[in-house]
């Protein structure tokens, strides 16, 4: 393989789901550069974990770019609005939650495909799952592919050399419980990641958020052993 | 009108380009936030200029968003590579300038797109040309219809209202002197634009670059002054 089909631009944000978006890169034989933001987000233990995740897993390098989200405003995770606790699951999968970022994916989609051009990488794994789906807009199969569409008119990559940029979902059909079954055959140490919206100070997960809960169910129906350290163990 | 009809978020680089977007956007009825980036970028003038176009042009609001480019690299817009002086035309149209910025517009409607689903706007204006065409993929009319698609895909507004995001190019097939012609019937002071890649410390254009050749050229074919403050006239 050229450097260009070897190399993949994977956005990490320290939580489940992209951590075995990793591995799955790594496992197909793809030089991993790993893509996390620094958007104001209250959560910072987040990329405390991707930092190490990227150690962990052995990625070529990883980034953390700052983005100036809180410019923008719109959304509980930069703004300061409360993250609603306990929401059963039709209130999950009925509206789009308020912790949305406003076109965030198409934002953080946006620098990896700039970090690829530039490092030469004809590959972008992206975590979205049909889990998150539920309710944020760019998480969809049909975004996906019309970023795709877009990212191989928008670069001199794409147009000078004829290749293709390829954005990757392998977790797009997945549950959370087939997520944490992959990673775990793959060997990820889940208990590095990091999902909770409103972790304690000390980085506890608050066991009670939209996130803490989808976590758990996931590790419950994957029958594998949940190694959150929870303040307040979910239901 | 609705809100999200009579809203436009446009893209505003201090320029002569963009400023003339502006003009057109408020002349066709729109409440205009204009959005500027501060991405490390030497000519530093070009924010400047941006505010004094968004105060002189009385818009709705105007926005400075910090970009972390220099993170990525790749460009001599933001890199420490020498910008080339006195390109033939040639030059200029067959390669694709070391200026540029690794999927800029990209990141840069992106945000746009972002900020538009905060205020609820449905329109975004950039001021790309078919002289921009000549080496930025990323300025072609494919690559915008393609982040248009992709933006009706991306967010809440789109999704939630059935209300279509509409990317406007007024200026796509505008030659510079035609945009310089248009601005100046609606009224535009093009002396509080930047168009230099290298001013001089103190703000004067250097006459030698690239974007200075272009914006002179554009005033002599457009049969007007040129009231740029130029360190060196351009030949």
């Amino acid at each position: 393989m050229t450097d260009i089909l070897r190399k993949a631009v994977v956005l990490s944000s320290g939580g489940l789901d992209s951590t075995t978006a990793i591995a799955i890169a790594l496992h197909d034989g793809f030089e991993v550069y790993s893509l996390s933001f620094d958007y104001g987000q209250r959560h910072r233990h987040e990329l405390e974990a991707a930092f190490k995740v990227a150690g962990a897993l052995k990625v070529k390098k990883h980034l953390v770019i700052t983005l100036d989200f809180r410019a923008i405003g719109g959304s509980a995770l930069t703004d300061d609005i409360d993250v609603p606790k306990m929401r059963s699951d039709e209130q999950m999968v009925s509206a789009i939650p308020v912790t949305y970022v406003p076109a965030r994916n198409t934002v953080f989609l946006s620098y990896a495909l700039a970090w690829a051009e530039v490092i030469q990488a004809g590959h972008i794994f992206i975590g979205v799952t049909a889990v998150d789906y539920s309710g944020y807009p760019d998480c969809r199969p049909q975004f996906i592919e019309a970023f795709e569409n877009m990212a191989n008119l928008a670069t001199k990559t794409s147009v000078a050399d004829g290749n293709r940029i390829r954005i990757h979902t392998p977790l797009i059909d997945m549950t959370k419980a087939q997520i944490i079954q992959t990673g775990t055959r793959l060997g990820v140490d889940y208990a590095m990641t990091h999902s909770c919206y409103d972790p304690t100070t000390n980085g506890r997960a608050c066991g009670r958020c939209d996130s803490c809960i989808l976590r758990r169910k996931g590790f419950i129906e994957a029958g594998v052993d949940d190694p959150t350290a929870y303040a307040q163990k979910p239901r």
